[in-house]
């Protein structure tokens, strides 16, 4: 049996992320492979008591089809204590609600991107965006970092460079994979160079709440004047993933672009899913909630840097993020770490190899480590491991 | 502000069947235009008892990420209790969760159609499959009906003059938008037809459980021996639409596209959701559940005709539908059903006309009409305002 795919389905591979997550599935496996939240801390009572009230109250509207942009009192409850404190003043008519931040991103690669089409992302990127983006067949101009974010005066340079650039990408808070975050003046740098090129910017954000010290940056969002910025927001990882409930902020005219596209993909998200999302930012704080996720994770962070440091060999770099789920390994050049992962393996300890994030490849050298969903003691312990096996390398 | 877009957003435009929901919602006209589930019939009280014990028993899980293909019991009863009694004996590894069979559709054009592509599909089709496989920009080559179904003659010469189709979609059970359902001969012949010129259908079937009379018709993909049907499953209409879970049902080399693609589309479907239909799938009886929906459905459907018959011109067209949500209405050559409309809101009372649901044009003399969600009052009533309209134009 000989089936003709599409093109675009001939060239799909399964990302490494998700083979990893098998392996991560093993009870003997110390994984830094994932980027799961703490189940731990997911409020199951109060969700056991909020979806007893949906049904109650609103029973056959939450099992009924509903509108594809999503429930009005939902993208209400967005605009006002999502985007607000993001910097963004908007109701709920510049809000649709997506499943989860990952659909936003396929959309915004549909509605902006034909073949051969340059996006522009900083170099690394999340992985999961780069699939995503790829089965659009684009071209990616990668923009390099350093502790501050996505240099801008690179990108300025790569925006004259390629006036057929149709997208800029960024994650500017705690990025994904390497957990750096962008300062404040270039964020405002990158709204008005969207501006001045007319190029879409979309602003992927979902850990931008995951701030363990300071106040929340604004968005990038909050300084576009015309409309060029768009924010992919989610409540995965402040409140419950399995819900599959993020959110496009975006002016009308393109917003319109993804219902109607959303209308084609699933012709709406979860009602159910929806209504207990809106009810529990009503009924909860969910600032308190973030507020208990930051101090654990923030832990786990510290906990993470502080084995590193002692345990892997001295000449191994680490960002040292400020927020977020994620840091990132720099390794000597000329070592690759999908081969010592081989070696890993073998002593139970994983990770993501960070090639896979850099979508022109290359950069062999590097690797992703989450600590968001580990005990303290299970990461000292595979941090511990992990060093062993570095040192054969060094 | 002038927006690049890509050239498949240029190309979209909001539905007719989205416009027209909007006027459905104005409580003053009865509208025959929306295709809902009757929510009166929806299991509210056993939900609350179901997501409670979910929440109890697996909270942290059912809060959380999980797996691409969805979660393993809940793929296991949509193997024996959906797929077996579809004539399909299949095990969990063919079958696949998506977010509605909406997004088995969109899916089934990525996976397979380039730009220029042919579809073969029946003449009229289902409106939301055209507008999510249209954004993949391919030819459409429509094949006519009669009361059985497709002509499968006609599909055959079709395939015979067209060696580049690349997939046939097809409603074979009450049909949308015509209510017609194809013939058991004619399902065998298209499965071996599919085996023959090598090409995959998309077998969508919605409807199959609504049944008024006798038994459930064998699927197509019951008479696949090599595996080129791909059946799409949902349980939109016969449980709760709002949590959207459908099914893609085929073969592992295929199936392994689809699951690759929903990863970058939204990474899964609602982990909540999922288990909740599961547990009540495990706990109630289903097949109960969808006695009572035929029960409702069938009355309110001989209402409908029965109205007709009385109410509108004599030489109106209708199909006699033996089971789901829709009859379909043929106009004398010459009308316009979207001209005729404007004058039915008039008259509060609405329709789909049926020129869009051919996706080359053409044929404004059609409209379809939804009994499924509507008081058996207002049947009565709509029809005879609706046969007032009519007779001004014969």
């Amino acid at each position: 049996m000989e089936v003709r795919f599409s093109e675009r389905a001939n060239g799909l591979k399964a990302s490494e992320i998700r083979e990893l997550l098998k392996l991560a599935e093993m009870p003997e496996i110390i994984s830094f492979a994932g980027g799961l939240p703490a189940p731990e801390l997911f409020p199951v009572k109060e969700m056991e008591e909020i979806i007893q009230k949906v049904l109650e109250k609103d029973g056959r509207l939450a099992l009924q089809y509903g509108s594809t942009e999503g429930i009005k009192p939902l993208r209400e409850i967005i605009a006002k204590q999502r985007m607000a404190p993001a910097g963004v003043n908007v109701t709920a008519d510049e809000v649709a609600i997506t499943s989860g931040s990952q659909q936003g991103l396929e959309f915004s690669a549909r509605v902006f991107i034909n073949e051969g089409d340059k996006i522009i992302c900083e170099s690394p990127s999340y992985l999961g965006a780069i699939n995503a983006f790829k089965a659009y067949q684009p071209q990616f101009i990668e923009i390099p970092m350093d502790d501050n974010g996505m240099k801008v005066d690179l990108l300025e340079e790569a925006l004259k460079a390629n006036p057929d650039v149709k997208m800029i990408y960024t994650i500017p808070d705690f990025q994904n994979p390497t957990g750096r975050t962008m300062s404040d003046d270039r964020r405002k740098r990158i709204a008005e160079l969207a501006a001045e090129y007319q190029i879409p910017v979309i602003e992927d954000n979902p850990y931008g709440d995951l701030i363990f010290d300071g106040e929340r940056h604004p968005s990038i969002k909050s300084f576009d004047k015309e409309g060029w910025v768009i924010y992919l927001g989610t409540f995965s990882k402040t409140f419950c993933p399995g819900l599959r409930i993020g959110w496009v902020c975006a002016a009308p005219q393109i917003l319109e672009k993804y219902i109607i596209v959303k209308q084609g993909a699933d012709l709406q998200s979860s009602s159910l899913d929806q209504r207990a999302t809106a009810l529990f930012m009503e009924t909860y704080d969910l600032e308190k909630h973030i507020e208990s996720i930051r101090g654990v994770y923030g832990k786990r962070r510290d906990l993470m840097i502080e084995s590193i440091k002692q345990y892997f060999p001295a000449d191994v770099k680490y960002t040292f993020p400020t927020g977020g789920l994620f840091t990132w390994i720099e390794l000597k050049e000329g070592l690759d770490a999908a081969v010592i992962l081989q070696e890993a393996l073998k002593d139970n300890v994983a990770y993501v190899p960070g090639g896979s994030f850099f979508p022109n490849g290359g950069h062999p050298n590097f690797f992703r480590m989450n600590y968001s969903c580990m005990t303290e003691e299970k990461i000292v312990e595979g941090i511990k491991r992990l060093g062993k096996v570095l040192a054969k390398f060094y």
